[in-house]
């Protein structure tokens, strides 16, 4: 059998972490054939480490070695790399977000469809076992109307890398780690239209001197992204969601919530647990054992992999992620100035 | 020491359960004189219970044996009442909500001011120890960023009296219960101006028949109150408010959650906790005992006569309970008709 | 409507805790005319309490007074009371264990089905809100295997009343506490067809001097009835029973438990829990809230008086209540001498 | 001093897991010398890891370089090799069962008198250090009266190996996992004789297609051996024993419990607790610390060594493993075609 | 059988919320005939209450209706009234502390014995459940080493009566409270005698204006009582007590503990548990159920009539008493002024 | 930049677990170039595994190569090769205690301040994240009046090494354990001047054959240390310790417990909490996360050479810890003869 071919383009923290161990580990289907980066030398330790053959300073030669790409670079560089590599007739699996705005990403997907591959996007909380077990339990929940999202940490702004640099990743907490949640939300309510987003961006805390900080530190002057948002929205089948995320906020703890209260049941997603009613009975379920991987990269990449070799659907369409990004696109516009 | 003289207009569940006993042990500074009530046979068992001199059927009839009047009628009849009071120079404390609507609770305060007398509204969460703890815990607080309001009962409509009957109360689960505790948020927020306001009403779940309801039961049919209600604010200071208040829907268990994320410091006001940082350490507080009344309705009451007597501030003042009007009014026409 | 006339014979504590406040509580259905006890004393003080017309030393007077009567004696006068009772053409609901042997059970249906009458035996564990959950759950549990049962107080031994006397119980800790599990496991599992039974039956304990026991003190010397019984049952659909229950055991803590593992699912009644699978999931489930009477004497009165009128089903019909008396005579004689 | 000489027959993964290193671990006074294994191959693989000098494919060619050997094959084989092993004139530990049939248990016992060597069968769990803790308790507890056992597994069927070949092990849950906690209670309660046996069997579970395994996969419609087995025990001292086991049941979560009720007190082993009465109170004790090692595996080595040098008892000895073998051949003739 | 005589004298609140009822409770053996207090409407409405045919303003005409008198007033006047009772032929039950000083202590124990009346002191925590099992378990324990004291209120001091008025009641914390759990830790010791006292008295807390207390309000400026004392005790045997009591410090939380490390186990009080090494394991037990007496004034009160008629041992002697007296002596005087 | 050179004198568990890995961290500032051992082969050993240049027999030999040295032998030598240190002009980091007596310590002083040397002692406690909160949180408790410490194991004598040689340690768990915590509470406490010191040393348990411990076995005829001491502190400014360290005592768990009670608040260091009063509530506060390293071998070491190149003031003062060598002393001389 023939394998995939895979470039993984930008080889920092979540090519190491995330995407290279899963292509590694379904080395039946697929090899990692070559590497980008600009730092050719991270490419170099990287590509020895794993025994990579191929390393490139420059993407664009990247793509006559590969049948597929994984995006790994700053979110600024998302949708012109996207776009080179349909130019190319490469699949590509991009890192989330999608791309800075809605417009980028409905480019990404024009291309896509010109060249007819795949196109991907890395929301990879989707593929977890407490994810796919929600979305199968939406049967039982019914149609829903009330979501509840809550991405929060306390004083955990990501001082190292480009985080908090707003010209590379186009935001701070929503478009960084808040958009996993909006985009498992929305796919869990069946990617209903939206109607209506109102939104709030926060940074006070962030632009505080000496604020405590339990992931490094950073400058607050120069600090000009969101750490705190809220959002309300609506949608056209009546649902509606309350949304926060927070890199730092006066909170009693972290938070990692998703729940609906839908028409004929309730979940929540972390834990996974269900509430319903039964003979007259208010009852509440808890899995005590949910099958699949603990790594949620793995079941990724395989879905990846299997759309390019035309097995199985693809689980993130890139119309998905474009909603996601159309409604972040909204609340960073409709929020206004940061406060 | 002369005591203010007191009339009860309507002698229902409120009346009995907070109001009476409240203003019988405070029986040094005033004295229930007379008790109004449509159902005269109710006022008069009232009456002799607690040996109070004098009942009548018509309110209007009451004015000329009191000082000052509480009102505890279905809510239609608060403005047309107060006003009335007001025109025979008695001060009034009303049962919550204000009024049906905005409208009504300026008419209100402008006979109030014309008469020169008290008005307090009995939102007497207020008054509960942990309230009062969490107004004096603002000013560690800070500036209010982010408040979350849940006012959540899973399988709770009220099945008796007037409670879903729009036509006597204006509303359901919001105007009966979400008021207090969007009140006291306010409150806690030092009632900026709201600058938005955008909301959903849902009652899909009363429309069902035989649902499972752990208050009495109540016909599906000509039910049309609205048993769900999410709702967002904006505020002139740049704070937001995720809110959401329910009689049945689909959750784990009921909720009363008040929690604010401010610049300096976070609170919970069920239990009362405090969330700062110190010392470049994260610290979450809790009180082990506050002082303080079990019963809200005794420094309610204690306040109100007070106010009458001009000994102290008035804690609820019209304008604010105006301002829970003026968004439950908002909520209602802006999330248009009930899904 | 014309109500049931009832009569009460043997008015001890039984008849004081549970049938007569539940009988009083239904009166817009039924009226206790009368009361018989040996210790006519006893009877005059209660009818005085309850203002209750009738009161006779023998049984047999009462008969025609009523329509039917409650069995409250030691167990060795229910059969031959019963009997009387259909002789005289009444209803009778009678205290569990239905007699002292499957022997007198067998003449007393033959009895009721002679009058025609109604014969209910008080197993009113059925008539708990878990229990009702739990029967309405068996199509969830599927065909049960394996049910365990466990009826189990650690030094409880009845010190006061005849329970230590086996010439008129019959027996101890099985006929007097564990039969009502027993009961219940046999009609969750739909009743069906036991084919062996084995078992043993211990007094160790408590004909040792001196025991620590919690309720009240009793003679070691002339104890002679069962303080500990195991039994195992095979049933004709190949499920099996592991049975234990006690007055004094050295174990942990009491225990009341009944669970049930079918092909299909599990559950535990005390606390009511489900043990499913779903979606490749293991799944636990628990009620939050149950409806019904926290008391299972009223709606076990209920259903008596209700038989009577023709107007319901029997819940806890005599053939059913054979069945417990059989494998109970069947554990006595099997286990032979107590060890 | 010269070392005992050891042979594993069998090489996978019991000897590897447990007997090889504890051997290893004894190095002061045993040496693995030799191994053998139907699959050569595995067999050079363990012995170049370990350096073991000597392998085999057949078993027989081993006993020259030994003193003792440790039969780690399916249950199938132990009974030729331990009387392969006598003949040779070699010391034998046993992995348990110790044979298919009780029958078989026989020979080998006799082989070993004939032989005047020691036979020893691998029941570990009798040297953790609860069971060693619980043994010494037993004098406190006094007679057993009501031993209850539960070695239970939800949804656990072993998916791999020669688990559920009836050919090769002789049975399922009973036979693999269930005999440890059945010889633990024989034990503890000093071995009495068993007077009446009956019991049940069941695989309704696992022969239901795609059921939720939490331990890989096997094939339904092959699979046919128990996977659940309830029983009940008697003992000629008037003890009984109730006993379950399973690996596929639908019930709470997996239980390891035995509990001991005896005359004088209580215990359960799992975790280690005693039930007691003192001065009037009923005493609960539980053990914070217990000496001993964490794997069984150890001392069950040692013990087996020292009895072949003569310095110590053997703890298992061959006549009670034959009592658990012949309770197990009772309930799988007893309990007659799974159900 | 001739019933024994009481007076009552003082019926304040320990009279009429302990001594009181539980004399009534003995009606069998005891009858109080008369009650004495120096604000006689008191005493008349409590004899009205209680049906108690004789009251008296002095103390001193009541002892001609007596046998037995039980002093419930102020500390400043136990020593007047035991040494009157005495020379009347009265025994007595004087409330604790014994009195004032050690040399008033003597007195009354020199009265006694020339009267050769009962002289028992109502140390009632000795009569709690769990001090009785205590002082039976200190067999297990063996000699005691180490002692830890703490009998801790945070925010607690008595705002009423004359409990901050050191002329009536010669000290605060210590005299008040801390001597309860003094007397118990000595009597469970063996009253060794004690050789060496240091001590520290505070009251730096009730010295502050405003402070926060839960009991009541009080007078910071005239307080001039200890809130707080520590303090450390030497025995001859070696032991010593590490002891601390307060009405008033900045801790965690209230605490009442007394634990013993002896040569053989360690015990605690509160609640009964045992510290014990048992077959080279650690082993801690706790009581799951102690037999006697929920009120422990019930038992006091029995072995006090006992004691007078000759039936029983005392249980607190009154030479334990002076101990606890002369111990709080040396604190008080020891520790010096108070800082 | 010119790297301070550091020199280990005694290599064995104290300098290899903690001394040696903090001083490689801090390899920017400084450089291990020596090391002494009178075990020349472990000295060896440990130079070839982290590449340290010179090692010596004789710590004389020593002093020419090191800026620094850090002493890690028994506590007899302590005093000896610190005086030879400075006499060397050399910095010392001295292991705790500071020496065997008060004398010693004194010594040590003068030599230090005549070689105007720094000489530090490696109470590492008052590094830990906990306690450097604690300090900082000294002022909102304000001036100390109780303070309470237990530094207690139940059964773990260390049965290694020299710890039960009275000749080379000075003592038992006192010099060794409680040492840490007795300087702990003197820093947070400010070092006020100690007026009075009672105290109690206990071997009891240690004397008896064949005792439990946990950790390894020793000699319970040489033992000779202490196991067990209590002791009772008094200071200048009122406050007072109630102090209790063990190896050894029948306790029901290990207990780290310093807990202080200030005028205005009162703290635990294990956990960090704080007790307060605030608005008139109760408040109790716990530390959610603190900054810092969780190894306080690091800050320390850190510290020892920001202090000999003059950067930062040094932590432990030598008068600090003589202060603590002066309370063992009196403890040790006070208490007399063991018991």
């Amino acid at each position: 059998m023939i394998k995939l071919r895979i470039g993984i383009i930008g080889v920092g923290g979540i090519a190491q972490g995330r995407h290279i161990p899963a292509f590694l580990q379904l080395r039946d289907i697929c090899e990692i054939t070559s590497l980008s980066d600009v730092n050719i030398d991270r490419a170099k330790e990287i590509a020895e480490k794993y025994n990579i053959p191929h390393i490139f300073a420059d993407y664009r030669d990247l793509f006559s070695e590969v049948d597929a790409v994984c995006i790994c670079t700053p979110n600024k560089f998302h949708a012109e790399i996207t776009v080179a590599a349909f130019e190319a007739g490469v699949h590509v699996l991009c890192e989330k977000p999608m791309a800075l705005s809605a417009k980028e990403c409905e480019a990404m997907i024009a291309a896509a469809q010109k060249a007819d591959k795949v196109l991907a996007i890395a929301y990879h909380y989707r593929f977890m076992k407490e994810a796919v077990a929600a979305k199968k339990a939406m049967d039982e929940v019914g149609t829903p109307l009330v979501v509840r999202v809550q991405a929060l940490r306390r004083r955990k702004v990501p001082g190292w890398g480009v985080f908090t640099n707003k010209n590379l990743q186009g935001g701070g907490s929503l478009i960084d780690y808040g958009c996993h949640l909006l985009d498992l939300a929305l796919w869990l309510m069946g990617n209903p239209k939206h109607i209506a987003v109102s939104g709030t961006m926060y940074n006070r805390l962030s632009k505080i001197p000496n604020q405590v900080n339990q992931w490094g530190s950073f400058d607050h002057e120069s600090f000009n992204v969101d750490d705190h948002v809220t959002a309300y929205l609506k949608f056209e089948n009546g649902a509606s969601v309350l949304f926060e995320t927070s890199w730092a906020a006066n909170i009693k703890d972290d938070q990692e919530h998703l729940s609906i209260s839908g028409v004929d049941g309730g979940l929540s997603v972390f834990p996974f647990e269900l509430y319903m009613t039964k003979n007259g009975m208010l009852l509440n379920s808890e899995a005590t054992w949910i099958p699949g991987e603990e790594n949620p990269g793995l079941p990724q990449a395989k879905n990846f992999i299997d759309a390019c070799l035309g097995l199985e659907e693809l689980v993130v369409k890139p119309e998905e992620a474009l909603q996601v990004s159309q409604i972040i696109d909204q609340i960073y516009e409709n929020g206004g100035t940061t406060l």
